[in-house]
């Protein structure tokens, strides 16, 4: 017999509520302000005469990015205030900022996956109503261009769109309100400030830096020993070719005037000082003060990687659509989104790129818990100062 | 080196579009009316002079939710207006309800990972805004009420809330588009009555339950004999035991009477002949007139089981939000809720229960190509009786 | 023109590797022990002379659900040693805990996700060649019972199977690693002793406890008070009887007796101790020392969710599959599982229903980071006591 | 109350099953050869003495792709088979050949989110472990090259792999089978036969290429018509300009002259008759006999979309785990996979191109179902050529 009937006990605990929508109060629809959000869905092709069904999804799922857009633009704001305000010295926010920098990872996880619903429009049922659409595009999509700006896509990196500038596209406020958030510090900086003074990096403190240098050309040395004493092979050969390479590499991260030239080519994105700081939260990241920094590290990476793939679905869903013929913004479709799926639109590209840098465990600078207590000791910073965010 | 530069090519065919976005016309912005859709955003708890972060992404959510509820709507209502225009008559429009329903099916199972963003927030960041949302409740969400009569949730099988009838929680216009949407004919339905139409079930021409009913009871027959005539251990006794059970239920669905009084419980929601259509469809989806049809059946029942893991991800998200108390519209919350995760909520439990009374294939009546062409000749109806559905 | 071929520079840089595969050493293949591995399929079908396709699927699903299944025990058994061995109590653990319980979700994430490639079979499919699967039946999955029975699922609250013991279900020594499973600490146990020692709770330290109590009666007392000054209204009414009931709530929470009630009946899990250091770390959850705390215990609630997300597929994907009939096991298929999907599958409990008790900020023991430093301070191990997991 | 204990109904429902698994027969375990599928984890690691955690991960994730490429390997030769002997002609296989196909696309689907799972291992956590992995790399996978050679990708447009062939990269046995892959008829080449006998281009019937291009021209030339009517503006002088990309466009589309010089460029894959076949499937989709035939063309793009994506994922987390350091193969890693991901591997390239050459409805050719009747019938073959696959 199938279960369709409740037992005593469960319909007595589902009916044990209050009624409490009949004393007043905010009501569901009026909370979400549903008059405004689902009646703003007007078909061109409707309007022009001639109403194609499948313009309604094309409306929806484009209203449904803009949304979470809204709401990534709200975490990540809320994450830069915290970081401009000075309280992220307070190690009890990092715990919030690492919690909204990972909900944005999930809500680029669900945007990713939501291609699949589109995917159910073909390119000919996209036909039957693109015309109308012209010019819009989703190039002018206002909030992904802040997104990319506040995250950290510098404007010299930018691919042009149809051989003018991005801005361009846009109209007064709007290039305006894109203008101001090129000038404000982006998550990029504000997390290389904060790179910047990890602590470990003094000088005339745990000196990581000098400590890892000697270890690691140490460490290299001594394996040159062991090579060269190895009989002659064709395997020795290559073990010393490798171990060039290697040199070379180590030597390379050492020097601060590559460092410098990588920067200004845009190989590099942030300081020397801030790439010191990553690799040392990278190899101590078990220290209890930095578990929670190195998780922020990889959710960084994390948005980085979705809002590549985010394009490249995007990528493939206009092959799909439209082939290789121009974008309803007149915009050459297909190529132009196909150029900006690379890693001059990847924002924290060097801490993927740190991976070329790992070393031997025991090459690692020791730490003795007992002398260098930094690592087990928060710090915060009284109330006066560090103010609680929602509080004021 | 890393990719940064566009090749020559490349940088061609990313700049060849040309910016029609400056000769008028409409734009992005104003053709989604983001001015409505991502201002709708206001928090009670900033109102009443307490701002919380969190409640952003509860004001989000629940928006997206309603947003693809719009759509699924929008998909129904344009798939029951094919059937009861008797447009599906038109074997041509066969295409069209598929894929509407398959659409549905892919937003549901977005839905489904949605909840993955909300999870996000803690019941402890809940709790700081809980209060200021009372009594709005998604309870009221009058499109979730809407899908559910659209699709065929019957009235007297729904759980009550808080001892009322479901209704009685909106307010009056929103109720009169309740009892209408209850009026309507439903997808149940009109899916019956288009499954009571299924070719081969003619008493004048196949004649399908008349010749599966002989088969099957033939076939019992020859089973017993062979196993009549094996020597007496436990396995021929079993085997004899397992006979009489198969020989009870296949009485059992051909016993019209005994359908009428699982209808009359709730049990079963279709009538006999469309029941006898869907096993007609399950048995030769193979045949080129049903493979379409087939599909059709799989996707409702994908609906279904997709709505009913929505109903569970929500039960599950409750429990971690507000443990076992009242939810924000004063409902018992989680035992509600989870009192909807049942069969009585499935719409086409029928078509999931038929999997009962498969049959070996040598047992299914046979058909020949040259004499049952109507399995492979589709019918349409002239352009006076089924004009296009969107072209008037 | 589309973009086929590689400019110089990436032709380059993509061929730049050494090819090592010509000079010995292991290859991808025998890495794997794909000889073994892709080799496991055998169709019973076949073996019985009617080979049918589908059965393909069905064999390779359950393998894919195996090994991950085996992947899951593997994390399951080295946080279990981390915590049993006493290495827990040297926070540089905490990272390592965490990131595999969360991997756990992860997995199961995928786990709950992968159904939908054995929804591509449908129940006709399936019934080709299930008979010849009887009695095989996925409730004898042996990793499936320990890894139950190693997160936490009592024996005693385990739905029997048949009317049977399940470990009845297993041979000789199956049984006897179920039982020795059982015996075992499982992760609840383990984390109940971890969250007794949460700093905090100490009688004679901070006391979180004693202060808690204090504190919440004082603020239902005072918002007694502000009731009762109220003008008898309806509304006075139901917020005092609302008071009662926070009162009742409260009183509850606090009392030993009541827990020890709820304990021997199944409905709590943990001691009164661990209960209290849950909340603990629930409301100081952004103090430095309890921000990993606090994310481990957010992934147990979440590897609860999935585990019985799973078993709702599962449930879901079985009606869909052989209706109600029984399984190739013999049991009741579609009821058992559906039984298997309730509150008492849930192991870590307790801490959804915590959200029950969640109080006003105001209401909670303030906290002095000069007074109180030991939540700014981690805890270490010396060498000799807490040697590293892997290194022995 | 929380529901711990089932109802009388229910705990009687849940155990009405008879215990076959007693009575002998095939268990579990041995069903699915568990002894080899989840013994087959050996931690190289381990083997050198120095075992690392997330070695385990790093095995039974490939393991589980390689069981799923079996599978998919097990699909797509059943539907090769399928064409291969002409049992497509009778069609009541279609269902059967979209279904797999479909199958295929959802095990896709899956590979592509269980990166999610290898994502949890960090860069560090892999390079604790790595060099034990030389040489074995994932290059070296012949199921992955056997089912790029079976779906279509052309050896002639494959990236070398270290300025060496693919398949020298595969020991004897297996490059035989990698050329035995290459020389039997890929899924490619079969649809393209298959399309080319698309009802509806025979020149002596319905001549769908002919009719096509005349309306084409003759929209266009009215088109012509009314533009020059207009008075002189930019506007006018655009369109004008437009009218005459367009014509460009579609002159060479009925241009057979250049389809075979792209042929041979590889910018396109299948003959002139195929993709008329394609575009003719396109334009009747709705038709009864071209509604699954157009599924199939829509799961064909939908494989080659995930296949790609499949290697973009690949190539973001290979970026992640060794920056743009050599493979463990040798190779140079991230550049290589970087360079497969593009047009080049796309295998129905032509069906997404295709939608450069949409044109309104009105410009296509009518169809009157009394006349044109194939649209209406489906074809079979009588039993004696084309016996059941699964039967012989």
């Amino acid at each position: 017999m199938s279960k369709l009937h409740l037992n005593e006990e469960e319909a007595d605990d589902s009916q044990k509520g209050i009624n409490k929508a009949s004393k007043g109060g905010i009501i569901y629809g009026d909370y979400l302000q549903l008059d405004k959000v689902v009646t703003a869905q007007v078909l061109q092709s409707e309007l022009k005469g001639n109403k194609i069904h499948d313009e309604h999804l094309f409306i929806v799922t484009h209203q449904a990015y803009e949304l979470w857009f809204k709401q990534i633009l709200w975490e990540l704001d809320s994450v830069r205030e915290i970081f401009i305000s000075g309280h992220v010295r307070d190690e009890r926010n990092m715990l919030k900022v690492n919690t909204r920098i990972h909900r944005i990872v999930v809500i680029f996880r669900l945007l990713v996956d939501q291609f699949s619903v589109l995917e159910t429009m073909t390119a000919l049922d996209f036909y039957d109503f693109r015309e109308y659409l012209s010019p819009a595009s989703g190039f002018q999509s206002l909030q992904f261009r802040l997104l990319e700006n506040k995250i950290g896509v510098p404007d010299n990196l930018r691919v042009p769109y149809n051989r003018r500038h991005y801005r361009d596209n846009f109209k007064g406020h709007e290039s305006e309100m894109l203008l101001s958030s090129e000038k404000e510090p982006c998550l990029l900086k504000l997390v290389e400030k904060w790179l910047e003074r990890t602590p470990g990096l003094e000088g005339d403190g745990f000196n990581f830096w000098k400590k890892l240098e000697a270890n690691i050309f140490e460490g290299l040395c001594l394996e040159k020993k062991k090579i060269v004493k190895m009989p002659d092979t064709e395997e020795k050969e290559e073990m010393m070719e490798e171990l060039t390479k290697q040199k070379e590499l180590f030597t390379s991260l050492f020097d601060i005037k590559r460092h410098e030239h990588l920067l200004s080519k845009g190989e590099r994105r942030i300081s020397y000082k801030a790439l010191q700081g990553a690799l040392m939260i990278y190899f101590y990241r078990e220290e209890p003060r930095f578990q929670v920094p190195f998780q922020l590290l990889s959710n960084l990476m994390d948005i980085d990687t979705l809002m590549t793939k985010w394009r490249y679905n995007h990528v493939c869903m206009v092959h799909r659509m439209i082939g290789s013929k121009a974008g309803t913004g007149g915009s050459s479709g297909y190529h132009y989104l196909r150029s900006t799926v690379s890693d001059r639109y990847k924002v924290f590209v060097d801490l993927f790129n740190l991976a070329t840098f790992l070393i031997p465990r025991h090459w690692m600078p020791k730490l003795d818990p007992n002398e260098h207590t930094f690592l087990f000791t928060a710090e915060y910073c009284d109330s006066s100062y560090c103010s609680s965010e929602d509080s004021d």
